[in-house]
């Protein structure tokens, strides 16, 4: 597959990750407004997918409008401005208009930085995770679960939790991937299972609740996700059910590992209880895919993710450190792959 | 709400559980072909009331065929017929058929005894439930989550699991009830949702992966479950999801009680381990309400239930035994309420 975002020499080529499971498709984004109309309707989503698009476009419009810095900031607001509590898309906003002074191809050739640095940040995390999988788990097929989705899609290139397996898939380490669905938004049935038949892995897709159940009859060898926010002290919040794969696995000794870009660590936020879990809309919960499966107007309880402590965690992985028995240690020098 | 199966004077009322939630509606069934219809159609479903249709099925036969005992016995043979598998159904069936020799009158009155014992059975065993969820919680209001349907639907009345948040709820003692969707059939979305609204007990609705991370947030005092099938030593078969509760609630101190009629404990299983878990079809999964939600063709891990283990369990209470501590006691006189 391409990259989530990329660059086509003249245009942004996305993945419409609205037509995913059902076609894979790429569009075309030749000019700001359609930047603008494709991270509005979600054809381009996750974080650093957005840093990517928000950084392209800034370069949109520094190549059509060579003469007009104060049109190209504005243009750049716009795109920043599309969705607010992005903090990936501003950043990349931002870093791409800091080089206008220098022309059109500095701001371009810093947003193609943008995408090449989330993409060598998940080869070398990926690698990483790998690598301590192995040591956790023997050197041989592993049958890995993850939940929600974690790869390419979620990224601008090859993926956290889903790029380690994708990392020892390509090694011939990887038996079987189970992938939970990932109630309610379903971006485990509907990207990861895309993604592993894209990469050829085997696999197969199972209700959220029967993960703990298989880790009890010992179909599953390790646990691998990504996270949205990790705390000071190895707490990680990431999408509701992570919680529960790990109960069960602590209690059956699987070993659960996750894996995310050193950006997700927050060291500001001392443990998971001091992140706030935000509350999503209660027809995400009522209604699967337009059709109700409740009474109308049934109350809700729809968080968005869960915080499973440090203690229920083998390791966390990003591309430079470690957090494993209650510390972190940071890699003496990441060989770059 | 009307009994879920039940005897009208001259024919059987059924809550046509097809149309639920979106309408309720009483089929009326006055005709055997009429009762092999509507079981084969799933308007009726659940062991106790598939039970409890089959008695009157046959009761519909002999009022009909009153001089022909050999008649009513091949139209109880189709009724049975139409779920073999269904155990509920054939028992139900030869018990009334075992009072032919005393004429039609004699068989429909075992019938209705087979809905009364029901109905009396739940009332009883929801009653010993609702006194030890008080006696291990406290006398007050209590937050309760619960898993699937256990309801009056899933029985001819009143319902397990369900039945004791019933009672307690008439106690004034049940603040609020968090119901699992219950992927992948989704009848805590569906029916254990209208069931707390019929009820007018407080509730919310959330994915099922949201269970464990609400008992870590300290928002359940109870989790209350029913069961498919009992092993002697307290295991417990219910809808997959349970154990993923169960995991989560030791790790918070929060009680797990299984609510099941004494019908439910098979002595003859030794444990869990000695339970098979079946597997359904692998378009429960992949599509929701007709609607894929993964690649065609995925493959798929669908296993019905999953065991928890009586060291996860607080208790496991029929209507005349409780499992607890790791052995089974006996009520002296249960009382009939």
């Amino acid at each position: 597959m391409a990259r989530t975002v990329d660059w086509d020499g003249d245009a942004i080529a996305a993945i419409d990750q609205r037509a995913l499971p059902a076609e894979y498709r790429i569009r075309r984004l030749a000019t700001v407004d359609a930047v603008v109309a494709a991270i509005g309707d979600l054809t381009i989503r996750g974080a650093p997918a957005l840093g990517a698009a928000g950084a392209l476009g800034v370069a949109l419009a520094a190549r059509r409008h060579p003469r007009d810095p104060g049109r190209v900031r504005a243009e750049a607001e716009r795109v920043a401005a599309v969705r607010p509590t992005a903090v990936n898309l501003r950043r990349g906003v931002e870093r791409a208009l800091a080089r206008l002074d220098d022309g059109a191809d500095a701001v371009l050739a810093e947003a193609c930085a943008v995408l090449d640095e989330d993409e060598a940040t998940n080869r070398r995390l990926s690698a990483r995770t790998a690598d301590l999988l192995t040591e956790l788990c023997g050197d041989r097929p592993l049958r890995l679960l993850t939940h929600c989705n974690s790869g390419a899609l979620a990224t601008v290139a090859w993926g956290t939790g889903l790029g380690a397996v994708r990392e020892l898939a390509e090694r011939g380490r990887v038996a079987e991937v189970l992938a939970c669905e990932t109630r309610p938004l379903l971006q485990g049935a509907r990207l990861t299972v895309w993604e592993l038949r894209e990469m050829g892995v085997a696999h197969r897709l199972c209700v959220d609740a029967a993960g703990p159940s298989a880790i009890a009859r010992g179909l599953v060898d390790a646990v691998v996700v990504g996270a949205d926010r990790i705390a000071a002290n190895g707490d990680a919040a990431n999408k509701i059910g992570t919680y529960a794969h790990a109960c069960a696995a602590i209690r059956h000794g699987v070993p659960v590992v996750v894996v995310a870009p050193e950006s997700t660590v927050d060291h500001a936020t001392p443990t998971g209880a001091d992140i706030t879990i935000e509350e999503r809309a209660a027809d995400e919960v009522r209604t699967i895919a337009g059709t109700p499966t409740a009474p109308a107007g049934t109350p809700v309880y729809n968080p968005a993710f869960d915080v499973t402590p440090a203690e229920l965690l083998s390791a966390v992985v990003t591309e430079r450190s470690t957090f494993r028995d209650g510390a972190w240690t940071v890699a003496a020098a990441p060989a770059l792959r």
